[in-house]
């Protein structure tokens, strides 16, 4: 049995999830496949855009988030994936070389009305660069129930 | 000047972003690094679990969005980037080889009142198979007004 089944993802519990440093080749490899905008890939072009500098893209972002989660708490859990969430965004560019630390927060839980013995979780994503907020997101964990 | 200005996103205006193939080998590969959830990356793993077999994270289903929007939008555009969106799901698993239609409404439109020159626009993004919604978001685009 993993170590976190639903019944452990009590409202308040943070997860720390650690630190992160931002690749700067992975973040235009990644830009060049799925975001290749301007600014996603070269310098000039990101200094003379609204975000400053050349900066990762959103999806890149999140998926450093999504991978300190999996590591600190997916991969330990009865984890079922994810349906989906209600807030998503990037309040500020993430840049190559960025040291940031990544949290999970639960914000409530409740037991899923069409399939016993699974658990709907409702979590708070973050991820700082000191006290700018790099990623945050709400969204929905499905966990199986201790024994289920 | 690019094509499309914030004065081209227009409520209403619907943005065909045309099909894409899921593809296995990377559909797993990028698994690996970002979501390597066991359903995620193995057949079995998938058959037992809530999701119904090997599938896609929802990361790698959005990236494959964004990437048709940038095809078919943004590169024509005057896009700015995007601070995030209220909404993001994955209501159906992306299996391996689904051919999925994307697509981009615009739901509203307005000019920032911070930076002159800018303007905010609303958009749904969808991916279907079939009738099936395999991903969808309401987010905000960020794109310069035309002569801006």
């Amino acid at each position: 049995m993993p170590e976190l089944a639903f019944e452990d993802f009590t409202p308040g519990r943070v997860f720390d999830l650690g630190t992160v440093t931002a690749n700067r080749e992975e973040m235009i490899e990644f830009a060049r496949r799925y975001d290749p905008q301007p600014f996603h890939l070269d310098e000039e072009a990101g200094r003379n855009s609204v975000l400053g500098g050349l900066c990762a893209s959103g999806w890149y972002t999140s998926c450093l988030w999504m991978r300190a989660f999996y590591d600190e708490v997916l991969s330990k859990s009865t984890s079922q994936g994810s349906p989906g969430g209600t807030e998503f965004g990037w309040p500020r560019p993430m840049f190559p070389g960025d040291v940031v630390r990544a949290t999970a927060e639960v914000v409530s839980a409740r037991e899923s009305r069409s399939r016993p013995g699974l658990g709907l979780v409702e979590m708070r994503a973050q991820m700082l660069r000191d006290d700018d907020v790099l990623f945050r997101s709400q969204f929905t964990g499905m966990f199986a129930k201790r024994g289920a």
